[in-house]
């Protein structure tokens, strides 16, 4: 049986993962007929934000203890990832991607990539193992990797971004992914565009069925 | 187009929703060909769980607040709740619903439920539409109704606990539900069983079909 790592971002889209994304990543694995295993970078989140009010709270949260909430309890720190014992990894989305495990809505392509994550993503790669990403994570796959081709979607500046990491962005709709064969990273743009959380499942779905299909 | 109002007890196994439950269920009323709506009590947690550790957090946490990440934003106070504007209510399960929606989790049969949640039942069934608990959630509605028949799965104590609220328990396997008639009332175990997260989503879905079935 496969076994998938996929990398949690906190608990909730505007400080952590999305977790339709994520809960919907967890359920096409098992669906899929593969296991996974939940990881998170052991760090505080950049803030926490009131989810009614879209304001900053005066707290401070950790990133794994939050994730666990997604994770029910089973997650390990991302500093124990090991690409040789995983078939691939996936990163679901949620703006904790890009505030928590990069900082790329802070900073833009200028952006600074948590340490565990950079190296969770180059020994995937570099092990010849499929890398998924969701949402606004293919921000992340682009400053790791330059020379990508990925998507998120349909939002111009975004794309623009990503490109000027000296990434390629294939402008897409629900559900679809884009595939790069050379590093074999899969990207779908899920709540990137404004979906419903049906499409969310196709969205992830999709990456697990490619990313199943390409894992040696 | 029907509309289902699902309660929410916060964000998390342990102390609030069980995600897993909750997200399945939205992600069930949609690709169902209905719509939903998120509702919570504006009420702090009982406590804050660590769910890497299992101990309790010295923080206070809003249910309401902190359900918003599940819901994207998109909830409401479930004092705002009026049965008239929706088709059913759903509520997911997690210890939240036993330590925030009432409090079976602390004081068993002894517990008490709070009057927003207990209004929102007794409108819903006194309008004559129906009413789903999945996992623990079924102790709110055998409190709430006594004379009820429900499922929390094959936990003996548990099973006894709700039975001597007058209510009647039925034992059932993963996916499976109950349906009283009388009161519109469909259970499923969900996580109070061994499950897995596919199996959750049995549930979710057999839950909501069956509510779509009998809802006027």
């Amino acid at each position: 049986m496969k076994n998938i790592a996929v990398v949690l971002a906190g608990n909730g889209v505007f400080d952590g993962a999305e977790i339709h994304e994520s809960t919907l990543t967890l359920l096409a694995i098992a669906q899929q007929g593969a296991e996974y295993q939940c990881f998170a970078p052991d760090v505080n989140q950049a803030h926490v934000v009131n989810h009614i009010t879209g304001e900053e709270m005066p707290e401070t949260r950790n990133v794994m203890v939050e994730a666990a909430r997604i994770a029910r309890g089973d997650i390990k720190a991302l500093s124990e990832y090991k690409a040789a014992d995983y078939d691939a990894i996936i990163i679901p989305g949620g703006f904790g991607a890009a505030k928590n495990l990069c900082t790329f809505a802070f900073e833009g392509p200028d952006c600074k990539v948590n340490p565990d994550v950079e190296n969770a993503v180059k020994t995937t790669v570099e092990a010849g193992k499929p890398v998924g990403a969701l949402c606004i994570s293919p921000s992340i796959i682009a400053k790791v990797l330059g020379d990508v081709t990925v998507t998120i979607g349909q939002d111009k500046g975004t794309a623009d971004a990503i490109e000027s990491l000296g990434a390629k962005h294939v402008t897409t709709t629900h559900g679809e992914i884009v595939v790069d064969e050379k590093y074999k990273v899969v990207t779908t743009p899920c709540y990137m565009l404004d979906a419903n959380i049906k499409q969310i499942a196709e969205g992830a779905s999709n990456v697990v069925a490619k990313i199943l299909e390409i894992a040696k």
